[in-house]
């Protein structure tokens, strides 16, 4: 009868109907038990993308998911929790600096992170890239890190939300991924399962995020601050621009450079920008308004906190980093003003050049990526480098090399970028 | 690469585009090959469904699954082809009768029929009431037989169509049956690949078809009748009321019953109504308009061309039908008129009853079915036979009294039901 019973709960979403509570607890079970089919939940999640979910809808649905796993008791940790979450971009590698950053100022932060795939990187992917670091922990390992130093960056459990994670290997390949219901239910049903007393959400927009629109961004932002809050987690969400690179590196090991850079107390300015803005929020939620995260940054109370939480998992924080194989310069044809440089090509670039995966099985390369010489609003002279691209792999230049080519406008004026920070909801 | 471009082809339509040629062979083909998995043929159909699709989508999307199998050449038959599909409907019996009877006149008939599932009969089902009788022919014994005899009816065989073989399993799992782009293409491409000359469609309209509205069985009809020109098979489309049960019987043996008092001249006047219709339709698209089915039924080549088409395939025409172990007569509880029997309740009477199957593996019954005393129209008086439930286990007898009980009306006056013939489309 599951089958019938699955139909039935198609058939009402598609004909855009409101699941009933009932529907979406069995649908959600069922299908973490194998007794709806993949075809089935992906002709419903196609249904749900085109129909949409009310509030409550979405509500219950979350809840479903962190139920079909356990959710993480984090008070042994005796100290104030903040997690944050970036729903994908090129370049943004803020998660490297930021836990460290905010660890160093007294909350405590249990970033449970993903790998890459497609055009944006994956965290974990980039901290591999450190000789010896290790991405899966126990979650005694995990509660213990955290209690003890503060800052744990580690792949989720198989215990966390598995639903979620049978519904998003599914989404990726059937066209799905797309739709706001399912993407605020499969974050913050992560997040809540994990323990976090505060959230902060860095909800991208522009070409190189998910969300092309600032008011497709605005409903995915609210939709998961009601979540959080519904779910007694403190939730703030900041809207940010991704319609441009991040810092001046997409990729791997390049990122993890930068990212040091930033605890050294230098880094590209829109890095350093977001990362202490996005800190404040953290450690306000946390319940440490007065904390002072530039000074933790400034006098290595931050790099300190780094260096540890490497350490503690493997890593070695002072090993060099990879060096690609092929490194190729482009060069500007012309004088000017870099008027334009598209997120979308450039984390495209970088995905052929080998720094992302084109499946999850597929490996990646630590060393491959783009380093950025000139950012929007740098003035150009013919025959400068622009920027480089890197890869392991020589035959994985050309078609990287036209990408990368295609995101660049030079002008003759510059009448200014969008700016970073674009709106808070909370 | 293949999960990659199916994702596009799933985007694309679920954003509102139109397939091009290239993606829908690409898609169709890829599906069959397995290339392409179900969930992401799910996703795709549910995008079809509730997105549309062209008349130049549906065209192609018939043609690929044409091209997916064999298209049969019935020219070593030697004499004008016609075939007649229904969309399905409750005591939908007609092909029965219908086949010989058009073979009587002159035209071969090549019926390539499925088995019922859900709440309408399947033609293969009824026929294998009949002792003896085998439903699967190889395609020389198929075209063999419409040469000497002129009438088949059997099991498409896996060669035909197989994309929509595969599809027509996944969407009845996935919510995704009621499309009319891929309801005209999965009859048209069977239809089409069997080689018929010419072809008559009753589409059916009413609470016991998937078309329940004029407006949809006239897109589904015009849409189905354009696919057949547009491949060369003369095709003409008659809309039909399935707003109560055709004949007086809902079952597999005792629909072959009442088949055959059509060929021996009586049987319900609608059954003989539609029946003549049809094939008036059928032998005037084969090019034998001057031919006279009623002729036919009257002097018995119709009864004879039935008792040859019965033989050829093993069955014994004169076996008796097999008799059910419970029957349950109920009756009117006040007089007036039968001013209502909705087709659906009756059809899942009779599914209940063990005449259909939930899954397609299931068992049908025999004996099982409804057997209507009384009609749309007929004066009913207190006591009388309203109808009969019969089924071989007597558990199923309850749950099928109530939906039967449930879809009758008795009033005081009867202001005409609906006509059963509504319009032709050609």
């Amino acid at each position: 009868m599951s089958g019938f019973a699955a139909v039935d709960v198609i058939r009402a979403k598609r004909d855009g109907g409101v699941l009933s509570e009932a529907q979406i607890d069995w649908v959600v079970d069922a299908y973490t038990r194998g007794q709806v089919a993949d075809e089935q939940m992906s002709a419903l999640a196609m249904a749900i993308l085109l129909r949409g979910m009310t509030g409550p809808e979405i509500a219950r649905w979350t809840a479903a998911m962190i139920a079909s796993g356990d959710r993480l008791d984090l008070s042994a940790v005796n100290r104030p929790t903040a997690d944050k979450h970036s729903t994908g971009g090129v370049g943004d590698k803020i998660t490297l600096p930021l836990t460290p950053l905010v660890a160093a100022c007294g909350a405590a932060v249990p970033q449970l992170s993903g790998r890459g795939l497609g055009h944006t990187g994956g965290t974990l992917d980039k901290l591999e890239s450190i000789p010896g670091w290790r991405a899966s922990l126990t979650n005694d390992e995990f509660i213990g890190q955290l209690r003890d130093v503060g800052a744990v960056i580690c792949a989720a459990g198989d215990r966390l939300a598995p639903a979620d994670r049978k519904l998003y290997a599914l989404r990726d390949v059937t066209g799905t991924v797309e739709a706001i219901p399912l993407i605020a239910s499969s974050i913050m049903s992560k997040k809540i399962a994990e323990g976090t007393g505060a959230l902060v959400l860095d909800v991208k927009v522009g070409s190189g995020a998910f969300m092309k629109s600032v008011d497709d961004a605005r409903e995915l932002a609210r939709t998961m601050v009601d979540l959080g809050t519904a779910h007694g987690v403190r939730t703030v969400a900041l809207l940010t621009d991704m319609s441009t690179p991040l810092g001046r590196t997409v990729g791997n090991a390049v990122e993890v450079t930068e990212s040091v850079e930033v605890l050294a107390g230098g880094g590209p300015a829109d890095v350093v920008e977001l990362t202490l803005a996005l800190a404040r929020e953290m450690l306000t939620a946390a319940g440490l308004p007065d904390a002072d995260p530039e000074a933790a940054l400034r006098d290595g109370r931050a790099m300190d906190a780094w260096r540890t939480m490497i350490r503690a998992q493997g890593g070695d924080p002072d090993a060099p980093a990879p060096r690609a194989n092929e490194t190729e310069q482009v060069r500007a044809e012309s004088d000017g003003v870099l008027s334009g440089l598209d997120a979308y090509r450039i984390g495209i670039a970088g995905w052929r050049l080998g720094a992302g995966r084109a499946r999850k099985e597929d490996p990646v390369s630590a060393a491959a990526g783009v380093v950025l010489h000139k950012k929007p609003g740098d003035p150009v002279r013919a025959g400068e480098v622009l920027y480089e691209l890197r890869a392991d792999d020589p035959a994985r230049i050309p078609a990287a090399r036209e990408e990368a080519a295609a995101a660049v406008t030079i002008s003759d004026t510059w009448s200014g970028g969008t700016p970073l920070m674009l709106e808070r909801i909370a």
